[in-house]
């Protein structure tokens, strides 16, 4: 589908690349400051020798119409403008830089981009290998489905009422007791976090949270002008808070269930503790448990089960255990919050997607679910040993961690401080992607993220391997 | 699923109610200021009289538990929770108050609550009526769409790769010249807007829109601190523009095609007029062109198609032609705005559902999309003309209205100023629901948005009888 020079023009191939390029600068869709894809990307799009590409993008520098930038790659020229034409254009850079949203670090950036490429091991993933997602199942269960014209129209703002009864019954397994009005669908655990910070929080208030954090390594509170305060879970919790916080409003939230991204887990008296010391400031609790199903052996009842206060904004999601791809979470919360919650759902996307809704309650009401959760977690525990194995065997001497009780992680902690940048792009060179514990708590450098979840086993093994060399 | 009194128990209905309600606070999902269900909802709730309900509730009111609202119901009262236990809550009404997001308005609220309810009469719902929609169609697609397991992880950041070039080829018909890096794919045109706020704007920047519009019923830019200025589109747009911009970061917004909720068209040369006043004072333009499948007869092109500056940010959506629970949108525009957004969306909801893209995919590559387009732009015509007679016929003294030219809205003007709040509540008491004019521009007590869209023929007929007893 893209474009590739032609063997049959009149002109040469150098020539039919600049002029695509001008074109692409000429229309609009290379505005200036962009920074346009590398030699290699281009010479493998265009089907021709680096060296050709190169010639090109050497005549349109120039030309003046393209820069180079020390290290950084080569970018549209602030003149380019007007050397084709006598237009201007917006200044999106300036639109972009003083905008309200924070932009992902560039680690993260790094991330998502690299996670797309087939020849990348990702050591870090936070996601379900390909080769654990039941693809071909889902694919039979949607032959099965049958719609009605009335649930896929706009939706309700509490997302499927069908749904919403089947979720209310599914977690009385855990122990929670609810109704379908106090359950909202959003299009995953992250929407929901998004949702809270726009539609509980006034701008300036304390976002309590465990370090190290998933929430370091996406905004939803920050971009929202929150403050982030790391505090620990010591006996001193309820004055530190109490004095952390002063007159502002403030949120406590913690993932005490296969916390990411240590995979530790909370024991009974550490989650009431927090409830009570909560309970007593008079601060909501966000408990985050999206990877609660895939515990190897159950654990202490979640806080949401005890909470009679309705204190408790209780998190799921099936991302972590049938696919990401459907983009379905849920919160549990008093009615008042789910309201306003819902109400800012319908002024920002108007619902999530009918499809996945439908597809997520086929499989939780079959029972479907839960017999491919019991296969899952027996395959997550097989990688686990694997995975701890190698590490019994080869890493220590260097560094420790602890044995995996469920989910993806293992938090692996190097004894001295080498995780940094350095080693994140050394990896990378490799072709091995990690995730790097200074995302999580940015002064930490000493642990990664290892996902036992992602890559193949003979994949895991070779990057440990390259990990290993660099860590001795 | 629901709750409901036995007749089986040792206790009275009337009792059992209580407790129920009282098992309702305390288990926290209503909350201190929580307003209860009406009675009529909870009486077909619980299969009983309302009589039994009003005296369960007289008697919670008596014991300090609830409290009623003149005019507006009936709440958990504030000292219900000292009552039950000496427990404390979080302050949920204060968390919400104090928040960053708009409400939406009341009646906006009232609408999105009414249309979940099957006897309303939905007179002004922009949405293809359960009839139009292709469900057995999409039914038999689910049957033939194949996934692999890469597809429904979580998503690279611009959306299916895919898609996005179905996309590319797709908007060729429109002369709209793009590449699949140019297209970031969201849920929804909704969305689009929310991540253009978030992400290309600084707080206190100033959009210009028409007046009425479609963003006055949703509030992406108002939320995120930006001013909404209405101009209109006269000789000294160009002055205007620069007076009321003053140094602000401003943007146009424009539904040139179908606009809702007026259902008009602009002329090629009120397109040109205004791309070349943004372009000198380097304003983009949003080109919301969400309803341009539904032309009847095809119109000038779109903005985009002569953007050459990169100017333009070009929207479209499945929402209004193949189903709005797909949740499928997207926006075409420059490299960098792309990045930009694609980043925030990330952090937003880690993408749009890989189901609904396949969908989508799927219906636009086959050439199923276009056939449906066909049928369903004859069916609309139908209905236009439908209601066009009945207006003809019925309205002709009071009110003023022009012939559609495609899409679902026909923006009926009466003579008098009787579309305010009133006319909307006494119709929904008759169980009609109407979209006033006041929600696209809070001035107009003139206006309603009429939609031949969604209500059958004869709810149609049945609706529009209702209205001209109240507007004569
Ligand atoms: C603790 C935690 N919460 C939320 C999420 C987001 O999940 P979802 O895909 O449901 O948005 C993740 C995924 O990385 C997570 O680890
Ligand atoms: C002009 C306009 N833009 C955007 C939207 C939102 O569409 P979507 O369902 O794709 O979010 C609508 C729907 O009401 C609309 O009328």
């Amino acid at each position: 589908m893209k474009w590739k020079p032609s063997r049959l023009s009149h002109l040469t191939i150098q020539e039919q690349i600049v002029d695509w390029i001008k074109s692409r600068i000429e229309c609009g869709d290379w505005t200036v400051g962009t920074k346009i894809p590398t030699q290699r990307q281009l010479a493998a799009q265009f089907n021709v020798n680096r060296s050709t590409v190169q010639l090109a993008i050497e005549e349109l520098k120039a030309d003046g119409m393209l820069e180079s930038k020390m290290g950084s790659g080569v970018f549209v020229a602030n003149n380019s403008w007007n050397v084709l034409l006598d237009r201007s254009q917006p200044n999106w850079q300036q639109h972009i830089e003083s905008s309200i949203y924070k932009p992902n670090y560039r680690t993260i950036q790094l991330i998502n981009e690299y996670e797309q490429y087939d020849h990348v091991i990702r050591l870090g993933t936070g996601e379900l290998s390909p080769e654990l997602l039941p693809t071909k199942q889902i694919e039979q269960s949607l032959k099965v489905i049958s719609l009605d014209a009335k649930s896929i129209g706009y939706s309700s703002p509490q997302g499927s009422l069908k749904l919403r009864e089947i979720l209310c019954n599914y977690l009385k397994k855990r122990d929670i007791q609810t109704s379908p009005e106090n359950i909202l669908i959003v299009s995953g655990a992250l929407q929901a976090l998004q949702l809270i910070a726009m539609g509980l929080l006034e701008e300036g208030s304390v976002v309590f949270h465990e370090q190290p954090s998933y929430l370091n390594s996406v905004h939803p509170f920050q971009s929202a002008g929150m403050h982030m305060i790391p505090v620990s879970r010591n006996p001193n919790l309820s004055d530190n808070m109490r004095t952390l916080k002063r007159k502002r409003q403030s949120l406590y939230y913690c993932v005490p269930t296969l916390h990411n991204p240590t995979g530790y887990n909370w024991s009974l008296e550490e989650k009431k503790n927090l409830y009570n010391v909560c309970n007593e400031l008079q601060i909501p609790i966000i408990e985050d448990d999206v990877y609660h199903e895939l515990l190897f052996e159950p654990t202490s009842p979640a806080i949401k089960s005890f909470d009679a206060s309705g204190q408790v904004l209780y998190i799921g999601s099936v991302s972590k255990t049938l696919s990401p791809g459907l983009r379905i979470g849920w919160i549990v919360a008093p009615s008042p919050v789910i309201e306003r919650l819902a109400d800012i759902k319908m002024q920002t996307d108007y619902g999530s997607s009918a499809f996945s809704q439908e597809i997520v309650a086929h499989w939780i009401s079959t029972g479907l679910y839960e017999r491919h959760l019991v296969t899952l977690r027996e395959q997550l525990k097989r990688r686990a040993i694997f995975v701890e194995n190698i590490l019994d065997q080869q890493f220590k001497e260097i560094a420790t961690w602890r044995k995996s009780e469920g989910g993806f992680y293992i938090w692996l902690r190097f004894n001295e401080p080498i995780v940094n940048k350095r080693l994140f792009l050394d990896l990378l060179n490799q072709n091995v992607l990690i995730n790097p514990g200074y995302i999580y708590d940015s002064g930490d450098l000493h642990h990664i993220r290892l996902s036992y979840a992602y890559a193949s086993l003979e994949e895991l093994n070779i990057a440990l391997t390259y990990l290993l060399e660099h860590a001795r």
